[in-house]
């Protein structure tokens, strides 16, 4: 028996829980913004303050990377956070996590930090037009980011990020980051796992469809070799020079047959999510073996596999049932947030076409705009089903 | 979102409810022994009695058969307990489920009821020696069972009986049922799901291996089709007698290419653990599939599998992980007292012995007495793959 208290108490505790409970561990949930500590499962609150939950602790780790350094000092005080403060920390600020990309001499797109308007000048001069802007700290599912199309745009664009640092909770230490737009032909992302042993293990890369910057489906079908290894590579690198352990997910850009890294996030992934019915061992029960320094099972796929994000009030029929399985989060539904996901197993690209068709018919094309794009990308995939080899 | 009350608090309430999370199912177990109800998970005690319990539940079911017979119409009287309370009395009372199997036309093994010292004497006469007692009613893992080798056993057997009846909770219901001993090759189990809409869907039978009348380990590996074909025969027979919902598992003898039935368990069952990660959907989401009228998903396995029960403090290294799936039950560990299983699973007869090999190294011989039986019979197996075809 050993007990976890993972930083972070939303869906992603909630499923480590799930996860963890017939290994013997008992997990609680730390909610850095309520400072209040839960059971992830019933929510029940506990009178814990992070001190008194740190106590009889045998292992502590996150589930989100925007987490004020005081509290991981404190936590990473008792020999005990996996990973280390350097990776959630680099995971929850673009500056150091592109400082750490060029040390490790890996690719990512060219980018600048704005703390001036001078800053942003400098930026249109040396990145192409247009680019993308995006906040340094606290930034997810598209939140604090923006585009530059043209020069005339910057004085209303600066205005714009002045009020957004103003009003930001960490507002002194944030700032943004310029970066100019890839012309990537698909979005993957690469999870793997470093155990407290060093050694590394993969899943497949996943594809990333999204919606207004969240993520709408992610997809595992079979990719070409010297991607994956390419991508295994990459990963390699990273969680090598963070001294990692646990998950790490790395989102990456697919120009041609090369990858590019967009971001890193430091813990289980939402692209990561249809390994609880796809894989041998799902993330979360991989991260847990991982950080409790359990030995890792030889990870396998179940065939091809898709992730449905349900987003907002999506409504989704019980039909849906007899293709996929649900996963719901037991949130108040709110637009942009993620309620739940959906996923999809096969033995085939048909198959899983099938069964996603299958879905389609029983849910809302505008709820779910990504789902189309899916399955003409899967339908592709069967004209050429190596890509880029 | 539905909420389900489970009658019965212990480890299979704990994997319904481990299940049904992600489904948007709330579960709560009401202990009958104690009265009271808890939260499968946390074991949270709520202050709610029955009556209460079982307001705005939408689904009633049970983890095990054993429950007073008011209890059971208390909970009908809603219109939501499923299976049904006659199907969950069959399981509790041997004599019921006997008069069950005849009406069905389903062989089971010779038997006399015995009430009184004449019967023992009749049953003598006509079931061959050596037979075998059990109580009629709270029967399980071994207990409430006797065995008679020679009639000069009679009297002090007799006295046995008495002095177990008078101690019976329900001694007034309490009795005794005599059944010829029946010389099985193997003992195996069908489970299967019967739908609101009375559709039939079946796993793959699986070999039991027990030690001291307890489960020790569960085997699914190839067994001829007309077997398979046979099982699922018994289970539609048995499934309609009952109009059951939900999931029923039907222990059988085999002998030579012939299958008796055991006994009947209106419920989900230790011989269907391995489906938690050997098949497409679990015995306990199915089970919820079933009881909540929700479609149910295509039943597909994955491979090989094999389930070893851990049983009173027998030691589990973490080492077991690599090749096992651990499932514990966070119960205080007692002499026969089920405490966790270990589920493993393979992709071929040779891989699930070289996983159960791997494991065997870890564990003591005495603590897993069938472990070395199983892979024993494994290894038979791939000499024969096919058995009784």
């Amino acid at each position: 028996m050993k007990r976890i208290l993972v930083l972070g108490a939303g869906q992603l505790a909630r499923m480590m829980a799930l996860a963890g409970d017939p290994l013997r561990l008992h997990i609680r949930a730390y909610d850095v913004r309520t400072q209040t500590c839960i059971h992830p499962i019933t929510e029940e609150i506990y009178a814990d303050n992070l001190t008194d939950a740190l106590k009889n602790i045998d292992v502590i780790t996150a589930e989100f990377e925007h987490i004020a350094p005081d509290i991981l000092q404190q936590c990473a005080a008792t020999g005990r956070l996996f990973p280390n403060v350097k990776s959630i920390l680099i995971g929850g600020d673009r500056r150091l996590e592109k400082k750490m990309l060029k040390q490790a001499n890996i690719a990512c797109a060219p980018f600048q930090v704005i703390n001036t308007f001078d800053d942003l000048q400098h930026a249109v001069e040396h990145l192409k037009l247009p680019f993308i802007l995006k906040s340094t700290l606290d930034g997810y599912d598209g939140k604090g980011q923006w585009r530059l199309h043209h020069r005339d745009e910057i004085a209303s664009l600066w205005q714009t990020l002045v009020e957004f640092i103003a009003q930001s909770p960490q507002s002194k230490h944030q700032s943004i980051l310029a970066e100019s737009y890839i012309p990537f032909s698909r979005e993957l992302s690469i999870l793997g796992i470093r155990t407290q042993k060093g050694s590394h293990h993969y899943y497949p890369l996943t594809e990333n469809l999204h919606q207004n910057g969240i993520l709408g489906v992610s997809l595992v079908y079979p990719v070409s070799h010297s991607l994956q290894q390419q991508a295994q590579a990459i990963f390699d690198a990273i969680a090598q020079a963070l001294n990692y352990v646990g998950v790490l997910a790395i989102e990456l850009f697919q120009i041609d047959d090369r990858l590019l890294v967009n971001e890193i996030a430091p813990r289980v992934h939402n692209s990561g999510h249809w390994t609880q019915d796809g894989a041998s061992i799902s993330q979360f029960n991989a991260h847990l073996h991982a950080i409790c320094d359990f030995p890792l099972p030889a990870i396998q796929t179940k065939g091809m596999s898709a992730m449905i994000n349900i987003i907002g009030d999506a409504q989704v029929p019980d039909a849906v049932l007899q293709w996929g399985y649900c996963h719901w989060y037991h949130k108040t539904p709110d637009a942009g947030r993620k309620v739940g996901h959906i996923n999809v197993c096969a033995q085939s690209v048909d198959e899983l076409i099938f069964k996603m068709t299958q879905i389609q018919t029983h849910i809302s094309a505008k709820a779910f705009p990504c789902l189309e794009t899916a399955i003409q990308r899967l339908k592709d995939a069967t004209k050429k089903p190596m890509e880029s080899t």
